[in-house]
């Protein structure tokens, strides 16, 4: 097991101090004889955790994908099903090299949600679960059956869901039960059903806005009570939560606190999203995620947590240095209380997941977001300037 | 003068070709005995405009700021105008900086607003325009006399924006006049009444949002044709057009273009925007900017016009690659049409400002916005490989 010290740093951009790490764990007690590694007074942070993904998707490393793609949500779905096929995505290549980027941008965890439909069974999870396997030690993913196409549009999905949890998911994954699949009452009985049966939690995609995506909300949180799920439910996007009417807002903001429902925000600067500072004042954990990166969807995003908490900050107009560190806080302790991570942190005892950041002070390292120089799995270092310790197929 | 030849570029990310570079200008013969410079393939895009800045007031290369500032407009601006002296910030050195790091991204124009107010007189207008003597031959910047801190509240100023007007600023600037000045009629005649003592074209800030900017716009409208400034006022942010009754903002966007009164957007993501897409579709000319970067106001922004581009395209909804190139379009060629600038582009004939920058494609260069390769004035290299040619004192 790893053993080191780590001079010079400053933990959370706190006073300068040394940290031990022995068998991979922050320590009291210097290891004698440990490697050192000078920090040069930088800033150490915990591990980035970027809880809202799709590594079965990204077209990083393929050739420059055009897009021509319509408006519409269904249009994207439809597209990309296709798509997928005729550029022939690999997802097991394409999830190494989006996880590998995140490693080069200090990520030590990722939840990813993974497709499965019809047209393409299990083989996005088989991809996921086998770089999941390649990369152990350097990266802990996190898979969402997540049944993109829809279940109730498309018969035969539930099944599939099925075997994706019996294979490995660890989450069930759904989608606006409204907007995309018609039929609120079936999709959401499916994914309570499905968690109930292999006693796994549940995150959901709510794009739903304003009336429409408080109606799926309410029925989202009846069910979480109704099972006696409480802490076991995350809503991603919630973009419902950003509407006009703060009056309703509020009022359901207080039942997802109540029920410990947990809030996904990708910070996307064209749709309505919760407000990150309202969400804590309320008590409601709230983690982060690039989402899809350069896939089909659109060509944005490049997995770097650390730019997404600069983007969390701008889309909430986070301004002070205090709103600043929220955002950073969310791409990192809020990420990782909603996956449940053991030992998450810089304390003694904690797990030696960590990333030193350049800036004088948090706000600094969110807003300029340079190259990592030094990232850590378990004391083990995976990446170095901003570049993975391994090459990307 | 300038002579040189770029071999192996895609112009605008078309067909391979050479390009000829005589006395600062692209040319259809190739000059004899000029260096070449090979470019690998690389894009070659013109200058980056800079469409709306301040150049008076980044924090760049001083301490950390930690940003504690009330959430009101006027907190920020009361703090700024005196934290300005606590901190000691000068305006020529912070305007060197701020250009210096503009070039290191590919800028070759910026269009500058200049705090004018009683409390700093014209310190910030000599400050940047000693800046632009010592960067002579390297970006062209264009000053906007600024009534930040209100010339209506605060008596003295117009008789200060008289001065800074006399002294070389371009244009005459403004703000929110019912939010900030509380006298539209007051602030605007004065707006107004300056322009056509100095015949300066206008740029007025307007963060004023849905009614009340409606009002102040038409008010705008209004004296623009009764001065007959059609083409000479150009309006920053306009957060108005981002409401949400599109019917209202269609009759507006009708008479901005029918008055050839253009828009500058700086994007930004928690406020509401003009939506470009329309605009383009209106015929009004749309440039954008960074607005202030790392000031006292927020501590975002890094001078990057092809990261801006980027912005825009994830404020803006745009996922389809002519929507990016939109996107680019407005971050060049659309603030360049804005400021007048007379041989912009990549045409023979057309001055040789342009940039050489990473990516498959138009859209790929801004997504990725990759530190640029090469960057020329006037056909002078002034950055290679993201560093500026001059170091920023
Ligand atoms: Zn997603
Ligand atoms: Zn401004």
């Amino acid at each position: 097991m790893t053993t080191l010290i780590l001079k010079n740093l400053r933990p959370m951009g706190g006073e300068l101090t040394d940290l031990n790490i022995v068998d991979g764990r922050f320590s009291a007690t210097a290891p004698e004889g440990a490697e050192v590694i000078d920090c040069g007074g930088r800033i150490l942070i915990p591990g980035l955790i970027e809880a809202h993904t799709h590594l079965d998707k990204s077209l990083l490393g393929m050739d420059w994908y055009r897009n021509e793609v319509g408006p519409r949500l269904i249009d994207k779905i439809d597209n990309e099903r296709e798509v997928k096929v005729a550029l022939g995505l690999d997802p097991q290549v394409q999830s190494e090299r989006h996880a590998i980027l995140a490693i080069s941008h200090g990520c030590t965890h990722i939840r990813s949600h993974v497709d499965v439909d019809t047209h393409h069974g299990l083989a996005g999870v088989e991809g996921v679960m086998a770089t999941r396997e390649k990369l152990a030690g350097m990266i802990d993913i996190e898979i969402v059956a997540f049944p993109q196409s829809g279940m109730m549009t498309r018969p035969g999905t539930v099944e599939m869901m099925d075997e994706a949890l019996k294979l490995g998911a660890e989450l069930v994954g759904g989608i606006d039960p409204c907007g995309m699949e018609h039929d609120p009452k079936g999709h959401l009985d499916a994914v309570f059903g499905l968690a109930e049966k292999h006693g796994k939690p549940i995150d959901i995609h709510l794009h739903e806005r304003d009336a429409l995506g408080w109606f799926s909300m309410e029925e989202i949180i009846d069910r979480t009570i109704a099972l006696g799920m409480q802490g076991k439910v995350a809503i991603s996007h919630a973009f419902c939560l950003g509407a006009v009417d703060r009056g309703y807002v509020a009022g359901l903001q207080e039942k997802l606190a109540e029920n410990q429902i947990h809030i996904l925000t990708t910070a996307p600067a064209s749709a309505p999203v919760p407000a990150v500072k309202e969400l804590k004042e309320y008590g409601i954990l709230t983690g982060a995620g690039c989402d899809g990166i350069r896939d089909t969807w659109a060509p944005y995003g490049n997995s770097d947590m650390l730019e997404k908490a600069m983007h969390i900050g701008m889309r909430n107009n986070l301004r002070r240095d205090d709103e600043v560190e929220l955002a950073l806080d969310i791409c990192t302790f809020g990420g990782a209380a909603i996956m449940g991570l053991k030992g998450y942190g810089l304390d003694v005892g904690c797990v030696a997941d960590c990333v030193l950041v350049e800036g004088a002070t948090l706000a600094e390292a969110v807003v300029t977001h340079a190259p990592r120089k030094l990232v850590l799995k378990a004391g083990k270092v995976i990446a170095r300037d901003g570049a993975c310790v391994i090459e990307a197929p």
